[in-house]
């Protein structure tokens, strides 16, 4: 046969595949349902499954076969694309030392061990060691990888593949700029939340008024659920299974509200790629600045518009008789309020990107040589001055509240912002379709989704996400969309 | 090293134990979360590691380091155990054909689906051809396995090791005889459910009375939990890692009480298994027959006590107030009423085993040659009439009711009749012991947990059943306990 080569590969991707599920629901039922006697075995568990997986893949055979496959002319475009995807993979993890991925491995352990206690002691000091080594080895594992023009840009094309400083700096600058302002005006806005709101709100009323509105938006509770967990995510257990979580206060149900509109979004990407593909590269979610587009998306372009609780207000009256007493506009308005907290995760909407942009100006120091260890946290707390007006009051509450550093993840914040920006670009897209817009001020977001599913869902990994976006919105990403969404929506 | 090949064995069970435990899990998530989309990709994956792990255990190398294990003088006891129970499983798992492992498991599809259809039309001539195949099936298996006198030996012994149709008919013929009067009578006592056990029982209730019940009796959350599944069952993770499932009746608690009880008795033997011996024969419990009598022992001997309810009764009363005009006689009374129902499952404890005597001896006969497959509805029905004194109505409440045999599960059945005297037995010897007793009829069952910990969990299989509750009541098991203990509570 021809492409028995690519054959060979289609096959033993699927295979591995069932296996990078089965670890996904080690993963999953560990976050949401284990007891703490169990975490021990439930490592070893998923430990041999990646190990398998490694081996199984990075084995000599598989390296001629993508070889062989990468000649193979009769490959179709979606073929192709596997192949380059495989290529990737194969090289990333076969150029790295065996030594140098255990070493890695342990100092992650050793690094987020530190982290916990310097956050809890609030001390940069006993974090520095570990994440000096962190950052030493990744440098390392960069140089095997090889990048374009700044270590910086291995580390962004794990999470976003084919970003570059270049690339980022270039949306990010300008963004700034317009954003610094627009922060300090949304945060003037009258921003007390309506007394109508306080009131307790038992947990299954809020699980059962989140399905509905998961639901309606397109989830498909036959192929997937929600459940509780003190992180919230959402994850992938196979074609037809994808799985979010939320939590709860009782005192406020916009927090599981809005946790579940951000994981259907992720989850609603989950479910429009192609079953067919499950298992090959195409099949596959492009990236995290996508995927993070598309829970964004939900959860702020829909979630606190206005037409949203045109239509969901008197519903959620139903759950929670206490809303009755309130408008639409004064509930999308309670839903869209800016503050300027310390901490990312509790940042709104508009705030949000400064936190992000701030971590990967530091990042970025730190790869190029630009900053030393000992002066990350000054330069957190400097530049933290000068985007919110604000001094820093506790490294815990600076440059020690992520875990990612501590988990070896430089890189990944961008991926956040990009998220945003990719989101508002997307949705003026889509909204230049009459049919999408008039349905989105209806209060009717099936259009909307189609439009996603066509265009983001459905093509999987054939692209790049630079490729994606570009040919979805029919131009690049900029901050423009969203800087004009935040105005429209905070001023 | 003098014991190079059995340290081999041990890498490699306790290699091939974490993907068992993986296996448990996904099975575990199927019937607790999984939504009906998902199934097939679980399939994929259950049938996956399977196939890992019989490939990867019933290699050649596998056979040559047990044989040399065999001949390794250095041995203990317990490492002895290890080596003899992974000679059984070698030679099961290598001596049947491919062709035959097939042909079954694809039989067992087929005779599911026609078991169902016909269960459901009552109508026996649709799961006739199936299950003569699956019958035909069996028998051929059994030869390859080998037996002592009758192939039905072969299949008793899967389920409960050593078991034999000479052993079971010694020990059943006696108990039939003494039973069916015991029935009767107790059938005829007063069986009235007091008007003030009607009401309405909110499930969260139900689920924290459980919980704070099966705490108290030993069963540890940090270590496991319990869940709602639509056929209650237990099943072990990992060495700290027990899952029990329940479900609920709104009108009646006693119901997912005496479930989370009988899943309990399962769950504490599971927890009481030596951790350490994980992965290894010696580390994993018996036989369904002990088994079966620990959750036996904690649903009827202790749950069913009226010293269970002196102790409880006002703690239920607080989670359920109209419980509260009861008295602990007169709950006992109720928790304890016998009936004659066609369906085995709904059966209370005095009638349970006349519907396993009657399984036990249609399914002798089938193996021996002494029962035409045509025969069967009629043999049963006849058999039941003989046990019940009522005729059979249908074959949907006869001998179509169980899943088993549509599972080719022959042999399986009596060892929850073994599970129900081994319990009395050793409950029986258990209060010989003046601690234990006393404790007992005051509410305290940690020293009756405690004696089951050394005698029966803790050594795990290294004994066979029939040595191990030998050893631990002292004498081999009859029905003399079991009688004694139904006459004095239905009498």
């Amino acid at each position: 046969m021809a492409n028995q080569a690519y054959e060979n590969l289609v096959k033993l991707s699927r295979e591995l595949q069932l296996l990078n599920d089965t670890q996904a629901l080690l993963s999953w039922d560990q976050e949401v349902n284990l007891a703490k006697k169990g975490v021990a075995h439930r490592a070893a568990q998923v430990s041999w499954l990646s190990g398998e997986v490694h081996n199984r893949f990075t084995a000599e055979k598989v390296g001629d076969w993508i070889s062989e496959a990468e000649q193979d002319n009769s490959l179709d475009e979606k073929q192709r694309a596997n192949v380059r995807d495989w290529r990737r993979d194969y090289d990333r993890e076969t150029c790295l030392p065996i030594e140098l991925v255990i070493k890695l491995s342990e100092t992650k352990v050793t690094a987020h061990e530190a982290w916990a206690e310097a956050r809890e002691k609030s001390e940069f000091s006993q974090f520095r060691q570990p994440l000096s080594e962190l950052i030493s080895l990744c440098k390392e594992q960069v140089g095997y990888w090889g990048y374009t023009d700044n270590p910086y840009d291995g580390l962004l094309d794990i999470y976003e593949k084919g970003a570059t400083v270049e690339m980022i700096d270039q949306v990010f600058a300008d963004y700034k700029v317009d954003l610094i302002p627009l922060v300090e005006k949304a945060c003037k806005q009258e921003n007390d939340s309506p007394q109508a709101l306080e009131a307790e709100y038992p947990i299954e009323k809020q699980a059962a008024f989140n399905a509905l509105v998961a639901e309606s938006i397109g989830f498909d509770f036959d192929a997937g659920r929600i459940d509780t967990a003190v992180h919230p995510f959402c994850t992938g257990l196979g074609p037809k299974d994808t799985r979010l979580t939320t939590r709860y206060d009782i005192s406020d149900f916009r927090s599981s509200l809005y946790g579940v509109l951000h994981e259907t979004g992720h989850g609603l990407y989950d479910q429009g790629l192609v079953a067919e593909d499950h298992g090959l590269p195409c099949g596959q979610a492009v990236s995290l600045g996508v995927h993070e587009s598309q829970s964004r998306m939900w959860e702020n372009h829909v979630g606190r518009s206005l037409a949203f609780w045109e239509k969901w207000l008197p519903k959620a009256a139903e759950f929670f008789p206490n809303l009755a007493s309130l408008t639409p506009e004064e509930m999308t308005r309670a839903c869209n309020q800016a503050t300027k907290p310390f901490i990312r995760v509790e940042a709104d909407e508009v705030t949000y990107d400064l936190h992000i942009i701030l971590r990967y100006e530091i990042e970025k120091a730190i790869f190029s040589g630009d900053l030393d260890l000992d002066d990350i946290p000054d330069a957190w707390n400097q530049k933290f001055e000068e985007s919110f007006g604000m001094k820093v009051d506790s490294f815990a509450n600076g440059c020690l509240q992520d875990i990612h550093w501590s988990m070896g993840g430089f890189g990944y914040f961008p991926t956040y912002s990009l998220g945003n920006l990719n989101a508002s670009h997307l949705v003026a897209a889509a909204r230049s379709c009459e049919d999408v817009r008039s349905s989105m001020d209806n209060g009717d977001f099936a259009p909307l989704l189609q439009w996603m599913r066509e265009k983001i869902h459905q093509p999987g990994s054939l692209y790049s996400p630079g490729e994606l976006i570009g040919k979805a919105a029919g131009s690049p990403v900029t901050s423009k969309a969203h800087l004009d969404h935040l105005t429209s929506r905070y001023l």
